[in-house]
Order: C-alpha cells, then sequence, then structure tokens
C-alpha cells in the first residue's frame, strides 16, 4: 500500500464543497477541513505509484476550486494500527 | 474524536528514530517519512482538544530531535470510512 | 469554549466594510484593522470544534473581500480573566 | 484602550510554560497556544502606545523562550461586545 | 504624535504616479521611491491612532495603483532631532 | 541629501539597546521600534552615496545585536515638506 | 555537454499534458510528474550554453500550461555512469 | 557612476524580447537572461542617483512583459578593472 | 525502477566533498552542483519506495556536510529514452 | 565567455572586508555592496563553465564570512558594448 497526505488549498469560500468532491474519489481515505495555512488535507491510500499518478494528476488537480496541492509521498509508515488490513479491503 | 495532522522537520539524519518515538506516544494513529518539504507527518486521533493540547505541547513537542512542528487541527472529516469506529477503541 | 484567531488579509480598500460584516457574525467576538502583513484579526468564541467548523467554512470565508485567510484554533487559554462567563453568554 | 495581537514561536517543547510567564504580565490579557505556523498568540488591551511599546520590548520579549514575535497594533476594534468596560479596570 | 512606516508595491510602472498621490494626503509627511523588494515607504505622523485608522484604511489603501501595503507602528521614536515640534505645525 | 530607510531585526530582547545606539550615530535622523515582522526601522540621512555606504556597512552594521538589515535606498523623495532645510543642518 | 535540471509548476489539472510536450523538446531528456511544492522537474542535456538558452528561453517557456520555472544549471556532474556517453547520441 | 544590479521576472515566453528592449534604454550596460529562480539581471550604470530614478521608474518598469523588479543599489564597487573609464563614454 | 529528484543545500564550502559522497551511494545515478537557491540535486533511480526510504534516510541524510534537503519523488517518468534499461542494471 | 551574477550575505559587519576578498579572486569582474535583501552581489566572467564551477565551489564559497550564495548563471548576455573583448583579455 503506498500512502500519501495531500496539502491543498482551495477557492474562496469551498471548502466544504472541494473536501465532498475530493473523498468521493476512490483512493482518497480521509478528507480534513483544517486550520492553518492550508484549507485541507487529503490522505491518499492506493496500490502503487501508479496508481497514485493516476489518482493526484488524472482526478484530484481537475477538481473545481483546487487552486494549490503539496504531496507528500510517504516513504515508512510508522503505526501500533495494522493500517493494511483496516484500508486494503477493496483498495484501488 | 479530535482528528490532526502534525508537520514536521527533524535534525539531520534523525528521520526514522524520531518517527518510532513519535508513533509510541498514545494518540499518534500514524506518522510517515515523505518526501518533500517536511520530513514527517503525524496523524493524531483523541477524544478532545485538552487531549490534543497535551499531546502535541507536553509530548510531542519534548520528543528530541524535532525541530519544526506545525498542526493542522481538523474542523471537520470526510470519509467512506468510519474513521470514529476504527479508530476510537482505547483512544487516548 | 472553542477560541480561534484568524489573520486575514482583504481586497485593496475593503478593510473597514470588510471588518464590520465579521463582526455581525454569531460567534465573531472581536475583530480588529492591524498593522503589519496581515489587515484582520478576528478572535472567534465558539460552543465547540462543529460550531467552529461551521463560522469560518460557511459564513467567514463566504464574506465578499476576503482574499486570505488562517485559521489559528486555541489547544489552550491562559489568562488571569474568567474568559468563559465574561463571553459565553448567548455563545452560539 | 490600545489593542494588539502577538503571534509568538517559542523554544522547541517550552509552549506552556511561556503561555504562563506571558499571562503574567500585567496587560496580557489572554494567551492561547495554537495549531498552525505559530506557537502562542497573546492579546493585549493597554493604555497607550508608551504602555504598549513598554509592555512589549521591556517584558515580552525578555521572557526566556521567546524566539519570534510579531506584534499586530490594531487600528480599530469592531464588536458587539463592550470590549472597554469588560477589560478597563485597573488597565495597565 | 503617532509616527508609521508603510512599505508598499505598486502596480507595473505607477510607482511616481502612486508616490504623488500618497504625499498630497495629510498625514503622509514623506514618500520615497526605493531600491529592494519594496516599491515604495511612506513616512506617516498623525495626532493618534483613530487619525491613522483613517489615512491608512479610508485613505491609502483606496489611492489607485496600491497592490500591497505593510504599515509598520511605531511604539517609539529615538531620535537626536525634536520631531514633534518639526512636523506637529498642522498636524492632522 | 541621500535618503534611506533602513529594516532591522535584532536578538531578542535588544529593541531598546540597539534603537538607542542607532541613534547616536550621525547620518542616523530617526529611529522607530515597531509592530509587525522587522524590530527597528531607521531613517537615514546622509550628504551622498559614499557617506551612506560608510554609515551602514562601517557602523550600523556593527552595532552589537543587530540579526538583519535590509536597506531600502531612496530614488525619489515627494514631501510637501522642505526636508533637504529641515535636515541637512550639519549633515553627515 | 550541459546538464541542467528545470523546476516547473503548470497550470490546475495540466500535469500529464505539460510533461508529454516537454519530453518531445529536442535536448529534454526526461521528464518526471513529482511530489512536493513543484508538478514538474525536467532533465536537460545539451552541447553547450547557447542550446541550453534556445531550449529554454525559446521552447520549454512557450509550451502552454508552464506557470513558473527555475533552471538549475549544472556546474559539474558526478556519477559512476559514463553519462556522455549515454546521453550525447544524436546530442541537440 | 552609480552602479545597479536589477533583479527581473517576466511574463511567460517573454525573456529574450524583454532583455533585447531592456538592452535599447541607455544606461543599461547589460542584461543577461539566467538560470535560478529569476529571468533576467540587468547591471545599470548612470551618472546619478536622479538618473538612476529616471531609468528605472519612468522606463524600465514601463516595459511590455516585466512582471516582477528589485533594484540593488550599489553602495560601493570594488573591482581590479576600472569601470569609471570602462564605461563612463556617453554616460547618460 | 523509482526515480527521485533531491534538492540539497551544504554547509558553506562543502559543495564537491558531499557531492563526491553522495556519488558513491548504491541507487544515486547523478549529483549536479548547480547554480541557483541549491547546492546540488541528487537523481535516484532505485528498485521500490522501501529502497528509497532506506537511501535516503539511513544513507543520503547522514552524509556529512547536508543541511537541507528536499525529495522531489517522481509518479511517472516521460522520456524519448529507454531509462529503465539504460540504468536498471545492478539496480539498488 | 560564461558570465554569472552571484547574490551573497554574509555575517554581520563583514561587508567590505567579504567584497575585498572576492575582488581579489581572478575571474571575479566586480563586486557590489548592495542595498536591499543581500549584501553583495559579485559578476564573474570566465572562460567556461569548469572555470566557473572552480571559481565558485572552490573558491568564493570558501571565502570567510559568506554565509548565502546564489549563482544565476547567465544563458545569454544583451548589451551593446562589446563585453568579450572589454573584459576577455586575461580571461581567467
Amino acid at each position: 500500500m503506498v500512502n500519501s497526505v495531500v496539502l491543498l488549498r482551495v477557492g474562496r469560500g469551498l471548502v466544504n464543497e472541494v473536501a465532498e468532491a475530493l473523498a468521493e474519489l476512490n483512493g482518497v481515505a480521509e478528507v480534513y477541513s483544517v486550520g492553518g495555512q492550508y484549507d485541507l488535507v487529503a490522505i491518499l491510500r492506493v496500490r502503487d505509484n501508479e496508481a497514485l499518478a493516476a489518482l493526484v494528476t488524472e482526478h484530484m488537480l481537475k477538481v473545481e476550486g483546487v487552486t494549490y496541492s503539496e504531496t507528500l509521498i510517504a516513504f515508512r509508515a510508522f503505526s501500533r494500527h495494522d493500517l493494511e488490513s483496516m484500508f486494503s479491503l477493496g483498495m484501488e
């Protein structure tokens, strides 16, 4: 499983609309509206780098209202939870 | 449940050591070493704001090797997963 | 009570108009036009995180003239004043 | 009454200690530990610019642990609360 | 007397025009076109904070061509000149 | 007369001390402790570029406590005051 | 052979289209869509500085969708591969 | 002779056109298209500050395609070449 | 094959030494000393994300003299060269 | 001839000393102490990229007092002066 955290800024007043659109996409596990200098953070969990490329460049960045995105691709995961089994059913 | 995403930079060459120390803390659900301008991203899931304050200011920021942290507190979560039930067993 | 400080930039010449519109919103306790790299600072005092999410994403960010906002959500408050009682009457 | 909002960064792991020290100072009405790129936000309420100068340059900036501060001095206040009467008893 | 230094950026090729318009405003003592990352610096000298608020938010920021401004409000003045008498005749 | 505005940051808690030391230097007309992302602003008025070079690089930057300086050299001055006569007596 | 690394940002949702257009240009050896604060990275390998100038300023920067580019021209190459022979056949 | 180095960014794909237009201006000794975060660097050599003000604010900044400029005015020159004689014939 | 571009800054005067040390590491295909705001750029080519994590966090970041690194992990490669075969012999 | 413009910051109070040391180096044609966010600007004129690499990485960056440098390598020169002949006698 390849995990990524995507930091996003969106057009004025579109925070919730963009969050909902992103959360619909296969491979987007969680989306949060957040305080701070970013508007949204998305957690992606996909099968491999190629699936990640398709999800980000062909789907997420085409969602209306996204004005800035920065994808932080995970090298390694450190967790006491068994993330693979929790999230990998029906993985993109 | 209160979710937060914490962006971190650490001292040179301490990425894995700091990641492991953070992942041991109660309330830290996941830690990722990542590409990009940050070194680590931690996903926190705790009971309320007071628990978040204690986790960040009394534990995370005291971990040796952390040189910068930026806590993005979630307003709202958007997900097809039932995050509450997945993560709230034995919640801090 | 959940406190937040929101740093804002507004369109050229709209400082006072935007400040007045924000101060009308329930949950916005104080708005200041300020010197420095930001135009306005708003102090929000609301019941809980969900009320904060609604106030920021569904009301403040939709006010005409806001071009940038950064919400600093308070972990903890430190004060010799009893802020809870001073501000919690008729709390949003 | 002159109001100011001060954005602060502090040395690693000193968030609560510095917040408490600042909240003790006459003229500091509220201090919040916050998420985002700053560590603390202080709300100052003093009699005039000279009192503000003394509070910031002779007291706040000398508190051990403060590494960065940015004082946003308020031009005007916009609020449905009567801030003057609420905060001006025993004003510095 | 309240002194302030305002750092400004203006639309391309409008440096002199905006400088002249600002220098006409009561309370603007001096305007300089400058080298470096800013285009203009204005020195304001007014009676009190309220006059400063009016000058900046109701006049300066409404001058055509101003694209960015950052007002550095003076806490204290240090000078061997007697600035008060030099500039306070016919003070705004 | 050559005018310049110098933006300065100083070591923690040294604002007033550095301001006084700078104001003693010939050619430094005014020094202000200010709100915002800078600590001090100095207004220099000297005879020519060579005097400016000497003042900045051989005196100001050697004052203990200065950690950052940015000299904005004026191209042109725009003012209803006759700055030349006001400041040029005993000019450096 | 002159090597260069070009960091690029592109218009929203145009990552793959711009990458393909750049990869068609003679002298562009490799283009990667990447995570982090940039969208694309191009590796250029050309005969000399003049060829580099033509490639960047007359071709790459004219590709529709490029919004920011930063060309890092290589002083020296350090590699266990014999890059010259690997890439110099049919060099621009 | 007053020397200055001007860092410039220009509209997409206009690097060479803007460079040629700038190099035509009296007082502009050299223009380079460069790698890095700027597009062009111009070296100006003029008689005095007033000539510099006219060249930058009335000519350079009015050239079509310039989107950002930062003028670094020289305090002093250090060179084994006799720049004055090399460049001062027919000086603006 | 997983490709990455790493932007690096190094301690003063250590550019060549650090470049040589990095180029010795298995998985580092090319290192360039470059003009611009970074000192070095390394091109990594490894078998998978796990090999990338080990190379960056356990080897590159431990090289003496590295003061900043930003790893841009490639989603997709676009090239007329057959990079896989050119670089994958004896791949880490 | 390869031209480059190097933007430099130096340790506090060392502007003139570092400028003189740099101007002594073969290949450094001119050094200016400047206003703005940089301290010095050096103009380099050398035979080829390899000479540039040696000058910057083996000599300039080793000069005591240099704390930051950014080398802007010229793609093309645009000038009514014949720079090649003016500067290429005894070229490094």
